[in-house]
């Protein structure tokens, strides 16, 4: 066996487990969209549909961590391609639980199909949603392509998730105090807000994953933390 | 080079690396512990020393990851050994993320040091960090030793801190209810309670990791879910 079918061999496996993380990625893209949406359209069925659909993300990434573990065992891999295989861990990881997060909001939801709308608070949490949506349709691609200039700027973006979360944080404060009635509704959307916020971290450590496997480099401790509610007094 | 030389070779290997998950558990211990006693008797001091303290531990992550990509290069470890090594990212990414909500906590602590005291809310956290911190000992002597049984006690007991978590989500709502003036402080210790009950699931997955070592299979879906505040009303 020649050293050039060795390599090939290595490289038709670990494309194959990266099909499976791009195909666990569309999963959650649709579960963080699904959730968001059940959210504001007060769509029980969706909501349970997206509770449901987590079995399916966990059962991908146990099937993405035993292919990983045989390429390893099959083709022994070192340095850059073993960092690569490595990384598969890594993003799958991320993946369960931005899939988790996803779950946990539409279990909110189930739980707040019958109380009104708080602001415009819905409105807020769809469009951070669809923002973390697109950041992890980005930073997938970018995995693949291990292009670290758009993983770059997917953690660039996660700044103005960080932004908007801050802004509903004060904004659900204060109708908690107008109307103790709103208040654990209010409880309930800190939380999928906070859980909105933290999938976009999990996006952030995808494209800081693939900086590093790009660059050899672990990104620089600079990573913009928006996230200032921890101060609020 | 004898076969038996390599086994222990991989043997000396590996309990290195797990030395160091021993001493980062040790950190993270001492992390959850300080957190919740700088929070009840508002130590700003010791707040910061949890803060600094989770450099140390995000350090030790990345050295044990290297360390492990390293024995699995030199040694290309298969079946059960491989799954050992492997193992060992799962747990310090578990590790990594308890000192992170440590670290959170100890954020909040330092802007509620000027907030009163709301009800037993202090000692409540106190003693679901206590619970937290006891498991994750266990649950680490259970990695070392491959106790499968310690390690399903340890499963069991996070049951114990999701019930207090579930008693202290309603005791805080009422507080907020009752004065607007506590809202924030509330909404502070709701997140820290928050941060804690997922401390221990963060524990338990390392015990079930151990489980899955030992027996070769995953724990079945039953793990008790005691967290039901998703639901409140």
């Amino acid at each position: 066996m020649s050293e050039q079918h060795i390599a090939s061999a290595f490289d038709r496996d670990l494309e194959a487990v990266q099909a499976h993380i791009m195909k666990m990625g569309g999963l959650v893209e649709v579960a963080i969209s699904n959730a968001a949406r059940s959210l504001e359209t007060r769509d029980e069925e969706l909501a349970q549909q997206v509770r449901q659909g987590d079995k399916e993300i966990d059962a991908l990434e146990d099937m993405i961590n035993e292919e990983t573990a045989r390429v390893i065992a099959l083709r022994a891999p070192t340095a850059g391609d073993l960092r690569l295989v490595l990384s598969v861990l890594k993003v799958s990881g991320n993946l369960e639980r931005i899939g988790d997060y996803a779950k946990n909001i539409a279990k909110r939801t189930t739980t707040l199909v019958e109380a009104p709308h708080i602001g415009s608070s819905a409105a807020t949490l769809r469009r951070m949603a669809r923002d973390v949506e697109t950041m992890l349709r980005d930073a997938l691609d970018a995995y693949i392509q291990r292009d670290a200039e758009l993983a770059q700027d997917v953690i660039r973006r996660d700044e103005d998730v960080d932004l908007m979360y801050n802004g509903l944080f004060r904004e659900l404060l204060t109708f908690m105090a107008e109307d103790p009635r709103n208040i654990t509704a209010c409880m309930h959307l800190h939380f999928i807000a906070k859980n909105t916020e933290r999938m976009g971290d999990h996006v952030t450590s995808i494209a800081e994953q693939v900086i590093y496997l790009v660059t050899g480099e672990r990104p620089t401790e600079s990573r913009p933390k928006a996230d200032t509610t921890s101060q609020t007094v």
